[in-house]
């Protein structure tokens, strides 16, 4: 059956927003809908138009027989601007303080209309940026990291802390995870969750010290693969020498306040580093 | 300006897809798009009759001065006929069986083409019962339980094993973790997490005694809170009574071969409970 333009916009923008960063061909949609290739092209036409003027994303064309078309999620300066605002209005305003300058933050990581903005903007970050896999360490910074994952639509791997029976052969690092105490940790990954070769982007909730996210880095190494990127949603006040510097942050804790249990939050240089 | 209806359709079908089980007043698109209200209305009613068709899911009409839209994200019937069936297959073809009877599905877990069309399903499952959680386990179970999260939009919760500094005062229960050996574990919530006369839904990656479910049904109680249902992917081979039957499988491991190290998988209960 033949369809109406109107169907068609309302499901292409659908399958475009479930397969993002997939190049599809016309040929698809043309068969999808029974449809001239001519027509799709001009429904494709409004559909690029309505995702870049409404900050949905771009909708890249690839010309060609082996050519079709890749929705790829952005989100435009002015939203990442206000969205990181929301995230610091929400944090500056509640108290949020835990024993130890930590920050309680498990209630927006686990709220998919936050982990939706977030996803979306650090995934802006990288869209031109070649990725295979995101990495993250259990547990906390699983929720981001995943939403990040499914807006670059490429697996996510998860270290762990401690190892498990159901995943067969591992590769494990020691890593200091405290340097003011010279703590050190294990962290480890299944042989099989990563290829070799892979460009790897890391994300996880938070930076203190850097010994988590510089453990990953040496965990990459192992497995002769590349860190492209690294994104932390906080980069929380840390008295010394991180132990790396290569990452971005979308928000800076600036001082902590242990009497009423608040913290004073500011913009990271996630935006001014990337826009 | 005054927008065309094309355009419409595009950015509104996005907003829904956007903000599941959300009711969004008609007064919010005729602003958006500087459109009366009779315009959203038709727009609407394609949208409606695209999303049945097509199998994208439901966009409910609330009448009334308070009234409006609301999607409600389903698979239909066949879909996830053939997705079950798509998930047997990749399980069956492939060497997964890991010692101890352990299956791995690390790569299925984190991969968003099969992470959307499982929380797609399991969310299908609960679209008519109210819900406030989703609740899971760390580390496994966090990846499918968010997805389902994501599509039923409510927030995530994640029960940890270890007591972590950065999570305030827990609740925190024992539990048979091995009922073949009388085996036990903790496992513990933030206060902070959930709120008493919460409605949980549990979802986790495997089921083999069903001590790690009945746990959080436990931990739920503890909270002065109501499990409403429990779906987990697979039911694994176990010799003798579960602690719990009170959930519904997508799939289940009928019998392992640790010779050539494969598994034999067949459709869980998940499809004829609910269908």
């Amino acid at each position: 059956m033949k369809t109406k333009r109107s169907e068609r916009l309302v499901d292409m923008t659908h399958y475009l927003l479930e397969n993002p960063h997939t190049l599809i061909p016309l040929t698809l949609f043309s068969k999808k809908y029974e449809s001239a290739k001519s027509s799709i092209s001009e429904d494709l036409a409004i559909v690029k138009r309505t995702f870049s003027e409404r900050g949905i994303g771009i909708l890249e064309t690839v010309p060609g027989a082996a050519g079709g078309v890749k929705y790829i999620p952005k989100m435009n300066r002015k939203d990442i601007k206000n969205f990181i605002a929301d995230l610091i209005e929400e944090l500056n305003h509640s108290k949020r303080l835990l024993p130890g300058g930590y920050v309680y933050l498990s209630d927006l990581m686990g709220d998919p209309k936050w982990l939706r903005r977030i996803g979306r903007a650090i995934a802006s970050q990288y869209m031109e940026t070649e990725i295979d896999s995101v990495m993250t360490v259990a547990t906390k910074g699983v929720p981001v990291a995943q939403s990040v994952a499914f807006y670059l639509d490429v697996p996510l791997v998860i270290v762990s802390r401690d190892s498990k029976v159901t995943e067969g052969s591992t590769v494990s690092i020691n890593y200091v995870s405290d340097s003011s105490f010279a703590r050190v940790g294990k962290m480890e990954l299944s042989r099989r969750s990563l290829n070799t070769d892979s460009k790897v982007l890391i994300v996880d909730d938070f930076i203190k010290g850097g010994g988590t996210i510089n453990g990953m880095m040496s965990l990459v190494e192992e497995f002769d693969s590349e860190v492209v990127g690294a994104t932390v949603i906080a980069e929380n006040i840390y008295k010394g020498k991180r132990s790396t510097s290569d990452y971005t942050a979308l928000l800076k804790v600036d001082s902590v306040n242990s009497d009423d249990r608040t913290i004073a939050i500011s913009e990271g240089d996630f935006y001014s580093k990337n826009m």
